[in-house]
Formats: structure tokens, sequence, C-alpha cells
């Protein structure tokens, strides 16, 4: 790595030769080279002009992916990874600019019928001007109590609806049940039904009880999503009752809100990925997790949500493992961040998601297969320790399971191959 | 519109029966109608649950838009509109929580080979509780000094490298030729080589030094886009010397900073756009600009980028035109907002932008298309002049430029049919 450039890593596709597509691109996003402008000359270009670092030709196809482009007719589409690099005065240490020079205008060109941003890298001494995450993984052991294995969790549900009384009342029974983590769902913040102070008072109150007859004070993701200086209160409410945990959904929210909450406060937060689905669905369009973790972990957030195997939605696994290996992997300075695995997760995918990863490193969220578990919600606790024992034990469930009840039963009604 | 709810309409792309992939996102983005969790109850639902308000079957298709997707084999794709419906207080006022509603987890359901959000309504009680756009169409006119035709304006090329007083002298030769508007690009910040407070005071001692000599500020929207906090302190810096505007990368900035920002500010909101290709360029995926517009009018944008006809990039002219319609329209009790027209714009668009927009209630930006002109810059601002005149008087453009140098030469230069 240079120590003074940013390196952004691309798929492309494009029916116009590779050299000339790149050129484009790295035009577009600093000096404009192809469009002769007065003033620019070529000390400015030299100083200023991204480069085009790599090409590597990847598989040709015959229909354009997106559509729109303007492509020269006749001829095959090519896809390519592009790597452009960037002067990092081009910016300076700022966040949003950083995305807009990455991930910003390019995205339109007319000559690609694909782009895609997969990956990011920066020098260290750049890195070091954002805030970062401040717990990352060893900050929310410490804080969780939990330090050999995943931090076990789930979310409160009903999603929406429940009075603060009603879901503290739901922590007291998940707290009991063992839990090491419980988290809002997105949809619940701070509305009219549920104020986030009364919900936050009902439930601290509740877990420091526990915590109180435990030596545990189970970590409670509260989400306190709002406008920037209205995140900075709830983080202060949370503090002041005792809590250990704050949530932002980061697409909703912003990159730089992020950022504000982070230079504030002293809980780890839990970051949330909801319209996820806009930036990534289609695989020739967006962003990889890659870089989108990246960003907002400049940001500072410590937790990101990643999906699960054989989970309900559309990504496929190889993707969810992708995204919780580049959490776990050091990046330009910063400490690894926490994977948060959920949707349909239960005992039965410990064993793959511990083979792909290597790694205990994780939160693993679930709901049904915590709270439908046939002899109750600590049997589902139970279920999903030996599911993660076996798991790193190397032993097959269906024989760790013979002398092990609740895990037993829980493969018996969760089972997803 | 119900006023106490909040309605958005989506695309959607499903083999599965259309009634109930519609109740499957009404569920995931409410109460969770379709899995059955304790603490669910009737009332719960009753009072918190989204509505199927409508559903209006489109096309057929034979393959997927989007790949994962989980669907029924053998049964034909059917496109569809569906709009949801949600109480207000499911969220209360918060902007990024209405996003996490309306565009949140919902785009990678597995019983969806494409989705899109097409467009919100809210009620205007609910609206008020927003910023909303401070200037919008007529605070701009009146701060601009244009009243009856579009706002002419221009970037500052090349994007990167400029100094600060480099920046100012291309500002003069700017403002001399008769430009209404200047604005920086998007890819030039706060950078260590022009740091804002120096660009802010080179170029605003120029344009008021212009502005006591001619009586007309020139508009000039400094990109301001940084942090939360670092963007109040840069507004303060623009308004302190007495400028006019501030522009901000909506998208990298994000829409809970765009909205702390015009709760401090007093300068008019220009909403830059870049990374808008994440979002929509796959049209069964991410979002329309009707409602990304919305969302961030709310915040309080004043100016909204929409590209423009025959543009460089992807986008056809009906969508620029759909993009810029929905700026003029009223919505929900907030003052209509000011589409930007660029990229590859000169003269010789004129015609058909006003034909199908039917208003001179817009920003119209050339670079090429002023700076390309053969007989410099005062004449490619004189040939758009006379452009929108012969476009407002229905006269075709070749006819008016007869008599009319400067368009003449302008269209022999930049036609674009």
């Amino acid at each position: 790595m240079s120590a003074d450039r940013i390196h952004s890593t691309y798929r492309i596709e494009t029916a116009h030769p590779l050299e000339e597509a790149a050129a484009v691109m790295a035009g577009e996003q600093s000096s404009g080279t192809f469009i002769a402008v007065p003033g620019e000359t070529d000390a400015l270009r030299e100083r200023f002009g991204a480069r085009i670092e790599s090409i590597h030709e990847e598989d040709r196809v015959d229909a354009p992916s997106l559509p729109g482009s303007r492509q020269p007719a006749g001829r095959s589409l090519r896809r390519a990874l592009v790597t452009l690099s960037f002067p990092v005065d081009n910016i300076g240490p700022s966040l949003p600019n950083l995305m807009t020079m990455v991930a910003g205008n390019l995205f339109e060109l007319s000559p690609f019928s694909g782009m895609r941003l997969l990956d990011i890298e920066l020098p260290d001494s750049f890195a070091r001007e954002f805030p970062g995450p401040a717990f990352g993984i060893s900050g929310t052991r410490k804080l969780a109590g939990v330090s050999d294995r995943p931090i076990l969790g789930t979310i409160v549900k009903p999603s929406v609806g429940l009075s603060p009384d009603e879901t503290a009342s739901l922590a007291r029974t998940l707290a009991e049940a063992g839990l090491d983590f419980i988290k809002d769902d997105e949809l619940i913040a701070n509305p009219p039904y549920s104020p986030l102070k009364e919900r936050v008072r009902c439930v601290m109150r509740i877990l420091r009880d526990h915590a109180d007859r435990t030596g545990k004070l189970v970590m409670y993701a509260f989400n306190i999503t709002d406008e920037p200086d209205a995140m900075l209160r709830h983080h202060d409410t949370v503090r002041e009752a005792g809590g250990s945990c704050v949530m932002v959904s980061m697409i909703s929210a912003g990159l730089s809100a992020v950022a504000h909450l982070r230079r504030h406060a002293s809980l780890p937060i839990h970051g949330h990925r909801n319209g996820w689905g806009m930036l990534a669905r289609h695989p020739l369009a967006g962003m990889e997790y890659a870089a989108f973790q990246k960003l907002f972990r400049l940001a500072g957030a410590d937790h990101f949500h990643v999906n699960g195997l054989r989970n309900k939605f559309c990504e496929e696994d190889a993707s969810v493992i992708r995204s919780a290996q580049t959490c776990l992997q050091p990046f330009a300075g910063t400490p690894p961040v926490m994977p948060v695995f959920s949707s349909g997760q239960s005992a039965s995918q410990a064993p793959d998601t511990y083979a792909a990863l290597q790694s205990v490193d994780l939160m693993y969220i679930c709901g049904g297969g915590i709270l439908g578990h046939p002899d109750g919600v600590a049997a589902g606790v139970q279920s999903l320790r030996e599911a993660w024992e076996a798991a790193v034990a190397g032993v097959p469930l269906e024989t760790y399971a013979r002398e092990r009840p609740a895990l037993a039963r829980a493969l018996q009604t969760f089972q997803r191959t």
C-alpha cells in the first residue's frame, strides 16, 4: 500500500476496450482526463489524477446485466476487476467525501452495463483520521462477559407494538434463559407507543436486577436510530440507565451520522444494515459488503449484521461468509469488528458457520431458533451453547446431541440443511 | 390520504400469488403477520399492522430480474404495483426510521425477484414534523435574482486540483459572462489543496465585488459535504463571507445529516445525488427518484439534481422528466423544490425540456455547453438565454437563431438530437 493513495476495486462489465473503460472511471472520479478543460494541465493531472493500478479480465457474457449503457455494437461484453488509486489529498480526511470519491457518480457511466464496488484499501495514516470502532470484538466481549464462544442473542418480537413494560417482561424471560444479548428490532426506535426513554428505564431496571442477582449484565442493543443530535441524547439515556450497547440503522441514519455518534459515544455501536438490498441485490450493481463494512468501520460501528447461513433472504451462503470474514480481518489499523449472524438461525447452522469462519468471534442471533424450542427458551439457549461446543470440538451435532436433550430437540425442530 | 397513515408504493416481481407476496411485505415491515410470535395479538396487529391498500397487476416475464429469490417452479413471474400503508405511530416523526420502514429489510425478501420503491405519501400533519425546504423554488429565485426563466449555471472544472485563487479567477470569468449560478464539483469539498475556508474567502471576494459593480450576486454552491457538525461550521463560513448557497452530497452525507444541517442553516441546500446509480441503476431494484426526493425534501434540501435530457449517463429521458416533475409537485404541504438539470446540457435541449416540463422552474447547468462555445463564455450564456426564450415562446431554435449569432453558433457546435 502506498502511504498516500486510496485504492478501490470494482467489477465492471463493458464492450469497450478495458483500458479505455477504466480510464473513463479514473477520469470521471478525479481530474477528468478525457474531456479537455482550460486549466487542466499535465502537472494537475499528475498530482490529482486517479491511476489505473490493475485490470484483470474475467468472463464474457452475451447480454448486458444492466440496461441503459451505450456500447459498441457487435462486440462481446467482458467482465473485469479494475483497481484504481487516488491521492488521499484529493479529499482529505472526510468520510462522506471518501464515499463520493469511490462510490459517487461513476455507477451511471454509459460505457458500462455493470459496475460494482468490491473493496477499498487505505493507508493506516489516513484511516487514523477517522474515529473507527471503540470496542470491536475484544471490547464487546469484555462488556458482554463472554470470552470463548459466540455471543448468543435474540431480537425482541413482535417487531412493533410492545409497550415498554411488555418489552421489559420479555427481556426478563430472555435474561433468565441465559442469553448474552438482546436487541430491538430495527422497526422500533422511539415511537409514541414505546418512547425510548421509557423503554430503556423499564428494560434496564430488569436487566440491572438480573445482573445484581447473577453477576451477568445482559447486553441490550437499544435502537437509537434518529437524527444526529437526537442519537447523542438517546445514547446518553442508555448509558445513564446502565445499558451497554446502542443500535443504529446504518443506511437510514447515514455514514456521517454514525461518525457523529461515535465521536460522542462510550458504548458499542451495533450496526444494523436494513436497506442493504437496495445497494447489493444485483450482483453487477451497488457494492459488496466488504466496502460497505469498511466505510462504516471507519465511522465507528462495532457490530455488523451479515445475514446468516441458510437464511430467509435472497443472499447466498458464500456471500454471507465473505461479509463475515471481512469484518474479522484487520483493516488499515482499525480493530476487527463483530459479524452478527441472524435470519433463520438455530443450533443447526453452528458447524457450517464455524467451519467456514474458523472463529467464534461473532454474534449469533436466533429468533425462532430460541423462542420456538419445544422445551422453552432456556432449552433453546442451551441448545445453541451445545451446538457451538460441538462445532468447535469438531464433533457432529447428532453425536453430541445423544447425551444432550436440549440440542437433540433443537435438531429435530429446526434442522435446515 | 388518511390523516394517520404513511403510504408506500412498490413495483414487485414474483411467482407467488400477489396477495400472498404483498402480505409478506406488510408483515415483514410491521407486526410480522405470518410468523406466530407470543405476544402478537389480534389487537396488536389491528393497531400496528401494515395494510395492503392496492395491488395492480402489470406484465408477465419469463426470467427473474434479480437472482437469489425462492419462487414456486413452473409459474410465470408477474410484475405488479403494490401500495402498503403504515400507521404514523409505528415510528413517530423520525426521518431515518421512516426510511427504515418504507425502504428497510424488505428488498431481500426471498419471494421476490424484483422490488423497487416507487413513491411515498404522507399526511401533511406528519410531514410538518420534519424540517422541509426553507427556500424551495421561490426562495432560491429571490436570492439568485432570477424570476422568469431557468437559473443558468455551470460547474467549476477541472473537478479537482484548482487552488482557491484559481477557482476564484474562474468564478470571475463566469460571473462576468452573466451566469446566475456556479457550483463546486462533488469531488472537491475541503481538501488540503483547497481548504473550504480559503476557497470561500477567495471566491466570495470576487463575487461580492462583482455584485457591488452590477447589483447581481452570483449564487455559488460551495460543497460543504462532511460530518454533521463540520457541515454546520462550513455553512457558517459561507454565510459569514456573504455566500448564498451550500451544496451537499446527499447520499454520502446521509438523510439525517442533511436534516441536521437544515435545522441550523440559513442558506439554500443544493442536493447533489452522486451515488444515485447504486440505488437506481437496475429498474427492478432500489428506488425511484420520486421516493428519494421526497425523503430528502423532508430533510430540507432545496435543489435536486435530476440529470438532463440526452445526458452522458445511462438514464433515459423519460426517467429524467419524471424526476423533475416530482420535484415541482407539492408534497405533503412542503413547497416544491428546484430540479437541477445537468450532464451534457447546452442550448439544444431547452425546447424539449420545456415541452416536457411546461415550466421554467429549474436550474440548467452546462459545462461544455457554456465553456465550449466558440465565441467564449459570455456567448455560451447568451445562447442559453436565447434558447430558453425560444422554448417558452414556442419558436423553433433554428428560426430563433437566424438573428441571434450566439444561439446559432451554439446549435452548430452542440446540437444533440
